[in-house]
């Protein structure tokens, strides 16, 4: 069986950063946005659209301004067939060689494949501090702003989480391990998380 | 300042076992009853009745049978007593040397030394296995009397830290690393663990 390492992570905490390097120093492939842009090469969709219903769930109506709505069964059923297919190629990729994957319920979509769960969280002073770093230059966002976006993005993924499974997303019971990276460079961190993966992997698949 | 790893555990989880390889690893102090030992000591007291103290908060009153309790202001100074004193004899041990100290809220109480805070659980069947393999031969308790038994030692530890924290035992935000020990053998993680110690040392204090 394929190794597969599944990254969840608070929006700003670098569990992204983690997932890349720790693919890195492991030699196995890494999944992140690739998902997104293999589905909409798949299925001839705009990548940034099966982002959003990846990212969203599914909605059953699209705002146009407020009080207003257009809603469509073919639109709900598209929004279905993505999540679908999403399904169909997370497993298809933990098929093919060992892996990290970022996010997208793989935790969950995946536990038939044995998978050691991370998940990866900070402090908000840190989160916000990563994001200020990482922002393009020209849209610097408040402290403030970045919380209520950090709060946004983090419930999200909490809901989307609830649509696969009854485990609360970010409960350490449903994970391995919990890196808190609060006040870390995460490069520094990787030899000893890579070793820490092979060492589970060589005790849990005794 | 010295390196300071506290260790709060699930009982039955190995978080103890963590915590003495740990310290063996890093070559350093290892505290765990031998916090009461020493307070029973220091202030002329049965070392068995000074842990059931700690274990148990403050009590203001011995149940004697069903329905009659005993209570005493002198009990009760007692046990507050004991109380000021560990979290003395903590901070003493604290200042002496790099150490790992587990449980007794170390974690809170010793705040002020930035320790590395470590959080050591598992699965409900690994700790009743894991207590089974511990348990004194002739003293065999089934698993749903183990599982009773651990849950009533950890909400017993969770309701002994709320006297000293508003953070919720267990609850992963108040640590740096949660640990779950499922299906290993702890012996083969502390070669990644305490490299992780020493960098996040490095990195926490720069």
């Amino acid at each position: 069986m394929n190794r597969i390492i599944t990254i969840s992570r608070e929006f700003g905490s670098g569990g992204r950063e983690v997932g890349k390097r720790l693919a890195d120093a492991l030699g196995c492939a890494y999944y992140d946005s690739e998902i997104e842009a293999g589905l909409a090469r798949q299925m001839n969709l705009d990548q940034g659209y099966v982002a959003r219903a990846i990212g969203n769930g599914i909605l059953t109506s699209i705002p146009l301004h407020f009080g207003r709505t257009i809603s469509s069964p073919s639109l709900y059923k598209q929004q279905v067939d993505i999540l679908v297919e999403k399904q169909k190629l997370l497993k298809e990729l933990a098929a093919a060689s060992d892996c990290v994957i970022v996010g997208r319920a793989a935790d969950v979509i995946l536990s038939g494949n044995d998978p050691l769960k991370l998940f990866v969280y900070a402090d908000m002073d840190h989160k916000v501090a990563r994001c200020q770093q990482y922002e393009e230059a020209g849209r610097l966002s408040s402290p403030r702003q970045l919380e209520r976006e950090i709060k946004r993005v983090d419930a999200r993924r909490a809901q989307y989480h609830r649509m696969f499974s009854d485990m609360r997303w970010g409960d350490k019971t449903g994970y391995h391990l919990c890196i808190n990276t609060t006040g870390l460079e995460i490069k520094q961190l990787i030899p000893h998380l890579a070793g820490y993966a092979k060492t589970w992997f060589e005790l849990h698949r005794k």
